[in-house]
């Protein structure tokens, strides 16, 4: 079942979400993720701190001819700067915390991300590390996290084998029948990216901090993460968050 | 995404189907199978004709955990050794050759194997190896096959994401409602098993060599590969090759 089409034309399926790999170890896994990526029809790939560097050689080693997907690839320095231009983050997280954020199956969530780029929205996916997973602060930048229904006795998905079942019900989910895409910008109203919302969100912690809200240190990294989790419920229009800073401004100056 | 349960005790989720590696060639790659195997609850992993020999050490080390399904892993030494005791027996092929029988999405055929097991029959899924995939001989011993609905112009599945494609969907189309098993014997109708059928295959090839019928050497492989497809095709009961040994046997003698 391998390789025969190795070098084909990889040409993106549109919308297509973003792949964000964040603090992948191993060169050979993005590979092997960018090979994922190629059977489910999925193109963009994001890496957030790839351990050691890119590009890897070994990383074309194992992605079995997925070439343009990895020439694509674009390195970020944070996960906030990899999701900044996406209007909608969905995390891969096995055991959700007690966190109060929609969660999708990989089915629900791939008919969602095809719903959001059907708006005109652009979508990201966020994997986290091969050991570890993604971290509290990486699930604060997601919006919706995704918990794959499989065997709660034995639950180790390998990082191709977790965008694979992605990338798959992503290419099961496609109406091909839709109507293209068209931009989601009716009566003035427009979905916020996260880098408006992360722009919003240092103006409020500055205002929180500096009327003296946040002063505990201990308990301060924790509630900014809260007030994270908070924004990222629900989509928040530009104009919406144009009200907020009118809001925290004035309050600051009060 | 992994390892956090990799120690889990993995318990078979029955009636399970069969998972047939044929011909693998790297150990890693065997455990990663177990691995993507554990995720799906599947749990009889059988080997035909493993190219470095079985156990193999590397096998544990990517089986991240899967070890009772390794350690339970059955080796064969040929295809029809490996199907002999299972009732259906399923092929995953990524296209088709011009071969008369019912091909399944991953989808469909997690519900077909999950309908099998339900009437008491056991069944068995083909993955071919590494790079060749199954050959026209192994997809004669199916009588199913199951082609993965993925993006043709980048169709590369390594073994593990294939098993672990049908390890999701068989755990998605697990219905905890269905009543227990039963063994499918009514009227004295009982599905013939592939060893069963693998005999009546035997004596009807003697039986066209006796008769002259399978002369041309070179014609002979497929002609017989073709006769193998005919018997696949549907359930044959053991009353209906008793029937077909008879008739064969008289008209040898006529």
């Amino acid at each position: 079942m391998t390789g025969r089409n190795g070098g084909a034309d990889l040409a993106p399926v549109e919308p297509s979400p973003v792949v964000i790999l964040v603090r992948p170890q191993l060169a050979e896994n993005i590979g092997a993720v960018a090979r994922a990526m190629g059977n489910g029809g999925l193109f963009h790939l994001r890496l957030v701190v790839p351990r050691d560097g890119w590009p890897q050689e070994r990383a074309w080693r194992t992605g079995a001819g997925a070439h343009r997907i990895l020439e694509a690839a674009e390195v970020f320095a944070s996960v906030p700067e990899a999701v900044a231009d996406l209007h909608r983050v969905f995390a891969t997280c096995p055991r959700p915390r007690h966190i109060i954020k929609p969660v999708l199956t990989a089915r629900g969530g791939a008919t969602e991300v095809h719903a959001v780029g059907a708006r005109g929205l652009r979508a990201g996916l966020l994997f986290g590390p091969e050991r570890a997973g993604l971290d509290n602060d990486d699930i604060a930048q997601a919006d919706t996290l995704i918990r794959y229904d499989l065997n709660p006795d034995f639950m180790s998905l390998n990082l191709a084998q977790a965008v694979m079942i992605f990338g798959y019900e992503w290419w099961l989910a496609q109406d091909v029948s839709a109507p293209p895409p068209r931009s989601f910008q009716t009566h003035k109203t427009t979905i916020a990216t996260k880098a408006e919302l992360d722009n919003f969100m240092d103006h409020l912690i500055r205002a929180c901090d500096a009327a003296g809200f946040l002063k505990n240190e201990q308990k301060r990294p924790g509630m900014v993460r809260n007030l994270r989790h908070l924004f990222q419920r629900g989509e928040v229009t530009k104009q919406e968050l144009n009200t907020l800073h009118g809001i925290i401004t004035d309050l600051g100056r009060g």
